[in-house]
């Protein structure tokens, strides 16, 4: 029953980019990597598994943190080479999916103004108290 | 007035990967690559360019199909790596992102008790109508 694992178009690494967005709100929250194990072990837990590509492993989310992604809904692209995840990010509420302590990793806005990125989204937790 | 360029950490092939999120659902429509000139233009114009790999040139969204992407946002996440456009989807109400001729790219849902991808969103117009 891992037959849909093949639809999937793997790159030269054997990896797929993966997003994922809270079901709840809608928010895009962070952009990951996956390899087939990881999908699989995502699609098995109903937990966000992704690949480290600077560690080289295998990265449950939330193993250190506690923030941990609950998978509501796996998508795949037209091109069979995005995959989409609709999570709920437990362990803080709102949710934190960031490792700065925010919500979103996509905290940063361009002031097309000024050409200048801002951060414009709060931290929630100190990082140095979610990772000891 | 482009040293936010710098900020980014463009890839080996000098790109970056770019979710395209429309503003007012939040539905996460498309995702595609830029390199440098694509964002700049896109930051510019206020409209999606993209960069296709496979046609190894520039490529404004809907130059085709007229479904144009008006960009409200231009996000950036925690390692300066990939970018969260928010848009509206022009030319179709709703809007049409997907070269199916559907809303959003990922429309492919994953039955988990049967192992399968499953088409759950509907063609709004059919491609051959889109592109001529």
């Amino acid at each position: 029953m891992t037959d849909w694992l093949d639809r999937i178009k793997w790159d030269a690494q054997g990896l797929v980019p993966v997003i994922a967005q809270e079901q709840r709100t809608g928010d895009v929250l962070m952009f990951a990597w996956m390899n087939r194990e990881a999908l699989q072990k995502t699609a098995e837990l109903g937990r966000a598994v992704y690949y480290s590509r600077s560690r080289g492993r295998l990265w449950v989310k939330g193993e250190e943190s506690g923030h941990v992604q609950q998978v509501h809904e796996i998508r795949l692209d037209c091109d069979d080479d995005v995959v989409l995840l609709k999570v709920t990010q437990l362990g803080h509420e709102p949710g934190i999916a960031c490792h700065t302590g925010r919500h979103s990793c996509f905290y940063q806005r361009l002031d097309t103004q000024r050409g200048q990125w801002q951060a414009v989204d709060p931290v929630l937790k100190a990082p140095e108290t979610i990772y000891r």
